[in-house]
């Protein structure tokens, strides 16, 4: 079987922000993208002098996309960083992954 | 320590599916997996002319299992696209990862 | 953009322990993490001699914490594995990941 190269991104952030996040992915290209609700506790970057009462236990949203092309996958990630990151809390991380079928991504 | 390669599934699906999904991971000789529900938007391999209803938003299952072999792993990965991914809206990716102990998988 | 090396430790485990594997990842020094509710099917080194009745179905959370250092991963896998995995049901794994702010970690 043969398998083809492409990054996963997965996004961990707030999920208050979840719908700005997925409109990023859309406004990409991504052609689908999965999310699970759950749970998260301390850094992950908060600024707790903005937004003390979440320090300790909030819920947040995991976002994936896999992307065929890393420098695609590079470009979102930097664009909900920025977009976020400063203000809200998330962690963004890419992965190379082995997919069957390329021309789904 | 010591650390070992292995091979992580994942399959994300919709919900309907994951029993037979899950069939499949058993008689593979799968010793065990593990899934989580969330949701999924978009193409995924949708095929939008046959099942329009779920194009915008859907339940979705995302298992996971991890097998020590890479070829168990490819496929077992091939036979769930060859069984459902014709009709059914998913995708499987494939990630190698280190494990402690290999005599688990 | 410049991506940072960084590693993902995935952490499946019975939810009964879920207390005692956060305990371990904060007196590690982990800044942050996050865990997702789902359920479990099978061995993941379940002992069923002692604890029959869980073997079939049960309820697990997926703890996952991304750390900078390489062997700070190694060193958190084995005491979750060494504290909690002869007597519970639980997988570790670790995969290294590109995250964008290597400060974050």
């Amino acid at each position: 079987m043969t398998t083809h190269k492409a990054t996963l991104i997965s996004i961990i952030a707030e999920k208050l922000i979840h719908d700005g996040v997925t409109r990023i992915l859309k406004n990409a290209g991504a052609t689908g993208y999965s999310f699970f609700e759950g749970a998260g506790k301390g850094g992950h970057g908060l600024h707790p002098a903005h937004r003390p009462s979440i320090v300790d236990d909030f819920a947040i949203v995991k976002t994936e996309v896999v992307v065929k092309d890393r420098r695609v996958a590079e470009k979102i990630a930097a664009e909900i960083a920025e977009a976020y990151f400063a203000k809200y809390s998330g962690i963004i991380y890419m992965d190379e992954v082995d997919v069957l079928r390329p021309e789904k991504f």
